[in-house]
């Protein structure tokens, strides 16, 4: 991807941190180079699960992706989004009656059913209903050969029906006129580096598709291969090789249009679509020793981006950062003095420069990296909450950190703000900012207070409770 | 705790699952027992992070605790649950500007300041508003007497002042004449289970502040002894003797008395207060089995309750959890069956039953617990999200379960919801119930799909964007 690094601080401006900063151009320019270059009769669909930001939802439209989504809930932001029903996709293991309900309603692309009894119930929802709905089942394989770190099949899952209970799936799908069978779907991993690997898990399911189609005389319209294309967060982590991928897949693609005339091979990508554009960007309140080690205090961490701090993770490498300065002009320093009477040598802190500094100004950037490998000191960067848990880089090799400094992790386009506590201890939710075609758009307002109340209500209490 | 155990099923009535329950009963008992066995210098402060709801926060104020906050935002949480200004203490080592000038300006009852930067910060706040403001110096210790797993002190760390770094603290606040000083706050851990431990760590705070007060020659109206009173939530873990912590910390005080006069020791308490309250509760929606191992899907999981989860744990013991059936009678199977058309000899699921059981159903309750020996099973309880991060009870041995059942974690009253990355897969938010003198309150009200979208905006797409 093309990087708009050298103009990054001018595309921040002014804008208070912490933000989401996503570079639409970076994304179209990706997403639309795999799509070109996929057989025609391959269809990706975006997963919503992601990063549930509608506009980014509907650029990612805007190229030619359809969706795939986890609840009601997400189906309202992919038609908020402006996805077609047809276009939309619908997995989970636990999808209730209601949602199904309002899936079949609308006519939506395909339902993965996950079990008999799921497929009895959407039945009975179609029938009542008085309309069709196309589903497909998703299939738990018998044999795993993704390697996969994080292992969806194979191996006792609450998700699909395993391949060795079809029999009984297929002979209830007699008994469900409502139901218009699509296909299979098989998702067996996610976060997958390896080409090689992606491809048998593919030529596993496609031979799945036709021994399903033989044996049970369905007509397979498609065959939905799930995705897991994987982006390297770690610097011990080698680059997905997508060129291998792509011809991987528009050669079996070739194949199984003879075998399966008309079938749509589908692939189901959330973060390999979105991850490398998007970056979390906090900046440094404050800089601190103890017992002989540096902190750097952020103005966001844990509750914004929880995938770059130590809760949670499985891998305990620090996620790439990059710290960049604006640099402050002579004049701008008196006139924050003349405002804030810091009476301090050090930058004034992230309010004031966010806040009060002029749009136009010229910033001059310096930028450090890990590699410009001078002066470099160990600082561990936490974020603003009251636990050792709120640690996003652990005893890193960094140049000097100065308070005001902005503090950017790349790659946090996927599974950063919807996977994170974003209320834990009452900071706002962040902004998020779409660069795309020369504007910077925000598609997120930051939060305020009153979020926290929402839906909340207190109740009268009795003075002498007690 | 007195429990409300044979009745629960009834206080659930018919709200839709899932939700957290909170005994107010339990908690007003509990909490009030503890206060009225405190010295009269100690005073409790609920810690709003482990549950920010403002009804539970309103109701410890009305029973005598005061407060303490991390951000502006739990400030306005305070206030709309009706605590005095006086009575909110203000932690956090990532306090902005804006935050610190908010508080300033309410008149809060004390800022703990946790470096020099935010001292100098303070004063000039303070200086500038024409105001004064009283602030406690958070001191990380020389010394870890607490034992905690959870180390917040004597290690190094991003929170207060290295306790060799407090001449340059006192130098400092000579020259701060706004900023009014209160004392010292120590917080070296929390979730301890052990009370020995407990008063070794506060006895050696008070200690700090007697060699402060000798050597600074400072007033000390408040020790702030932090807090970290655990509540057991497994098996093997044996609950805190606070019988002997309040001996012997009503013995602290009265020492303390004599060379401290008029000092208030101050305990933060946050999980102790509420998780005992507080249960989260979900239902049963499908019932599988893959390659021979059993699962059960609910209808929540790691979205609201992201603590029983597998996600984050450092101990892998499943979470306690009780399974409760609502007996459903043959009229109410007729008719959900008239409803529905399921042709299915299982309960229905959990849809029809909240919703269309009538409220005044006689229940009898069928309970489960892991004690209660009979025909268990081995099972896995997952929530409706597409990843195997969302597990909430691993292999249990459980009752058999049935779709429809509900699924009660106790202890849930702390970090739950507030810690749950609550919109990830686009799921409702769950309701709060607070069951207090003999009424169900709606506390917060189960979310809406309208929720995801809020701040989001939409940005005008080109067709020809490919």
């Amino acid at each position: 991807m093309v990087e708009k690094d050298e103009s990054l601080l001018e595309r921040f401006g002014n804008h208070p941190t912490p933000f989401y900063y996503y570079d639409g151009d970076a994304m179209s320019a990706h997403v639309s180079s795999l799509l070109a270059r996929l057989h025609p009769a391959v269809r990706i669909h975006y997963a919503l699960k992601a990063n549930g930001n509608v506009a980014l939802a509907g650029l990612l439209r805007s190229l030619g992706c359809g969706v795939e989504i986890a609840s009601a809930g997400e189906l309202f932001v992919a038609m908020e989004a402006g996805y077609a029903a047809e276009d939309v996709l619908y997995a989970g293991p636990g999808k209730t009656a209601a949602e199904l309900s309002e899936a079949v309603a609308c006519g939506i692309g395909c339902i993965h059913v996950e079990s008999v009894r799921e497929l009895r119930l959407l039945e009975d929802i179609a029938a009542r209903a008085g309309l069709f709905v196309r589903a497909a089942v998703r299939i738990n394989p018998d044999n795993d050969l993704s390697g996969a770190t994080i292992k969806m099949g194979g191996v006792p899952r609450p998700f699909g029906v395993d391949e060795g209970q079809l029999d009984h799936f297929f002979e209830t799908l007699e008994e469900c006129p409502h139901v218009y069978f699509q296909g299979i779907q098989v998702y067996t991993g996610t976060q997958m580096l390896k080409a090689d690997q992606i491809l048998a898990s593919f030529a596993n399911t496609l031979q799945l598709a036709e021994r399903v189609q033989a044996r049970y005389g369905v007509a397979m319209h498609t065959v939905n291969l799930g995705g897991g294309f994987g982006v390297p967060y770690f610097a011990h982590e080698q680059p997905l090789d997508m060129e291998q991928v792509i011809d991987g897949l528009n050669a079996l693609a070739e194949q199984t249009r003879s075998r399966m005339p008309g079938v749509t091979l589908i692939i189901e990508s959330g973060r390999y679509l979105v991850a490398q554009a998007g970056r979390y960007v906090c900046r440094a309140l404050y800089t601190k020793e103890s017992k002989g080690e540096k902190f750097v205090v952020a103005d966001g961490g844990m509750n914004h981006y929880v995938s770059a701090t130590f809760r949670g993770r499985r891998l305990r490498d620090n996620y790439p950062v990059r710290i960049m300065r604006r640099q402050v002009t002579e004049q701008e320093v008196r006139e924050m003095g003349a405002n804030m009477r810091m009476g301090q040598q050090n930058a004034p802190i992230q309010e004031d420069i966010a806040v009060e500094l002029p749009g136009e100004v010229a910033n001059r950037i310096e930028e450090h990296s890990t590699e410009a490998s001078l002066e470099l000191e160990t600082v561990s960067i936490v974020g603003p909450l009251c636990t050792p848990e709120d640690c996003m880089v652990k005893k890193a090799q960094l140049p000097p950190i100065q308070e005001g400094d902005y503090i950017v992790f790349p790659n946090a386009g996927a599974y950063g703000l919807s996977y994170s506590p974003v209320h834990f201890l009452g900071h706002a939710t962040p902004a998020e900012l779409l660069d795309f075609r020369g504007e910077v758009h925000v598609i997120r307002e930051h939060g305020d207070r009153t979020d926290l109340l929402h839906h909340q209500r207190m109740i009268p209490l009795p003075e002498d409770a007690l």
